[in-house]
Parts: C-alpha cells; structure tokens; sequence
C-alpha cells in the first residue's frame, strides 16, 4: 500500500439531498407547509417578514429560521413580534443547507405550526443551488436593484415558484422600470406570479398574502 | 488494480493562488495597479465605473473586467464609455477566479493601461473569499442595503481597503442612519476610509475619484 495521501471527495449534493428529502418527510407528516425566501442583501426580506407576522397572526401559525452568516439581528427584528424564530448562522458560508434546517425545525414547537418561512443568506446566487426540504423558494427583489436582475441571475428566478418586488414606494425616486422588469422575469419564468409590494406604504400586500393563505391553507 | 472509483479532490483554492500570484507579478512588471470592487447585485459598482470614466479619461487610462453570472448588459454600458472592456461569465459560479482575470488581461492592450477595475459577481459573500491578483478589494455598498449589513457580511469589509456608499441622493426617502453605518464599519475595520457618493447628483465623487488617483499615480 503506498503512503501517498489521497484526497476524498464526499457528495456533499448527495449529503444535502438526504436531509432535504428527510425534512420534507418529516413537513409532510406534520402538514406544515416550508418557503424558502431568497433575494439579495437589503432586498426587504425581513421587514416584508415583519409585515407577514402582522397579517397572519390570528390565521396561520408560522415561525421563522433567520439564515446569517454572522449576527443576530434580523432574528432579534422577528423576536419582536412574538412568532417563534431561530437564527440560522453559517459562520462564513453563503446559503443554508438541508442538515441545519433539518434539526433547527425539530427545535420548534412543530405541532403548533401551519408554515416556516426560511430567510436565506442574504445573496442573489448559491442559496439558489441549495435544495433544503422546502415547498417552495420564493425570490425577493428590490427596485433599487434594477430590472436587469432577473437576466443577471437566472438561476433563481428560474427555481422560484413566486417573486415579490418591494420597495415600490421608491419608484418616484428612481429610474425603475416595472414593466420592463417583468417583461424580464417573463422571458426565463413565464407564467410566475409577480408581486410589486411596498412594506412602508402597506399597498400590493393584499394579493400577496392572499396567495400564501390559499397556498397554505389545510 | 482495483475499478473502484475515487473522486480526486484538487486543491482548487492553491491553484488560485497561483494564478492570483501570476498575475501580481505581470501587474507589476508593467506597473498597473488592479482594484477589485466587490458588491450586492444593484449596489450600483456599474454606475460608479460610468462616472468614474468620465471623470478619470483624461488623466488615468483604464480597463475594466465586468464579472456576470449571464449576459453582456454590463459590459455593453461601459462600452459604451469606450474604454477597453472584457465581459467574464462564470455559467452559474458565484466569484471571479485569479485564471480568467489573468487570460483576460493578457488580452488587453496592457502596455497602454495604468489602471485594472475588477467588477465582480454582485454578491456581498463569495467574491470576497478569492485573492484574483488584484492590489486590494473595494466594498461599495449602497444606503437602501441598510446599516448593519457590514456587520452581517464580515469578511468583506474587513478585507476590503476603501468602502464606496452608494445612491445617497435616496437618503431623504429611506431610514438609513449614515453615522450608525459608518460606526458599524469602524467596529470591524477601525481605519478604513469610506466614501460616501451619489452618482446621480455628482456628490462625493472628487473626494473619492481623488484617493483613487493617488493610488494609482506613477
């Protein structure tokens, strides 16, 4: 036997696929329906969390695992709001994997939940990749981000089953064009929902939250 | 011999380094200095390269490598700039790597050039991880991505050597606290110099076109 020291590669898809496939085992059985929510750094994925947990508070029972590479406060912001939350935090790597989520849900008081909605790593790109045992993954995109976005970074907005667009109360201020931006998500997901929402002046957030409801109801 | 299959991991990140290293050398040989300007996707680093070449062209020529996951529509605006402009796909990859950066620059007419901009993959994460060859990396980060996101994305803004504050003409419409993000970015890394701009209403630029030519000047 020679002494030169081979490197291993381990499956690590292969690995993640195995949780995955557990968690959505084990979300099944409970009848708790799982987002994924994806979208930039700063795109408003927590303050449009904040907003749902108002909305939904005495229709759906929902709790949040905040993924972060670093920090506690976007878990701190939901904490707030008295809906169970984990802070998910990577130390250093750019998406969530299926092993974290896995055992943060068994954490949760799991028979009390109608739906988890999982705030990815704020980034356009790898949590994309990364099948976690979720429904769905759902895109998150700023106006201040531009209409290009969708072209830019097709993986996602492929893989995603529904697109919030936020911050449109920034629309007066910028040279956003919200025709062309769908124009774009329409050409690499045709038929995807689309809501243009803004959090601060609370408009669009009906048609949203309506399609969760009817997407969770039991 | 046995048929069984082992997976060969190669040791991707030396392999980088060589190139990186590679191309630190040819950078100094011909005396160009390379900055890498690293960013969310929408942070505005396009914009900024467009004003930054009508403010530099008479003083410091310059070339730009515009890193994409898809499309050319980057590289299309700051052609039409006319400066010298490579557009690097990475098909799904969420970085720049030292190897395309050093065959691309090979490729420029290099001989004329003072100055290299990288403009990575928007992405706060990953880019961050790769030494490409560059002299040093620049975060630029815009006020709708909130304050606290140089504390929730460490690596890079410790790494980073100036970070650029884009698209200040929205302060009077957001709730951004420019001296709570400015604190934020002391607390990690205590000496960095930060350069607040509005490419829009030309505010900042000369403080940081400025520091850029003094970097940069033979």
């Amino acid at each position: 036997m020679s002494n030169k020291k081979i490197k291993v590669y381990r499956d690590l898809m292969g690995e993640n696929q195995k949780w995955a496939t557990k968690t959505r085992e084990l979300l099944k059985n409970k009848n708790i329906s799982m987002y994924n929510f994806i979208g930039s750094p700063g795109a408003g994925k927590t303050s449009l969390l904040e907003k749902l947990s108002d909305l939904l508070k005495d229709t759906i029972n929902f709790a949040v695992l905040e993924g972060d590479i670093a920090t506690t406060k976007d878990a701190e912001r939901l904490d707030n709001k008295n809906i169970p939350v984990s802070q998910l935090l990577t130390n250093g790597s750019c998406h969530l994997e299926a092993k974290l989520i896995h055992y943060a849900l068994l954490d949760f008081p799991i028979d009390t939940l109608d739906m988890v909605i999982i705030e990815n790593v704020g980034n356009l790109v790898c949590p994309a990749e990364f099948d976690v045992g979720e429904d769905l993954k759902i895109a998150v995109l700023s106006v201040t981000e531009g209409e290009e976005k969708p072209l830019k970074y097709p993986l996602l907005f492929t893989e995603a089953k529904a697109i919030v667009v936020t911050k449109t109360d920034l629309l007066p201020h910028i040279p956003f064009d919200m025709n062309l931006c769908i124009d774009n998500i329409k050409k690499i997901n045709p038929n995807i929902p689309i809501f243009p929402v803004s959090v601060v002046h609370n408009t669009g957030m009906s048609e949203w939250v309506y399609w969760l409801k009817e997407l969770t109801k039991k």
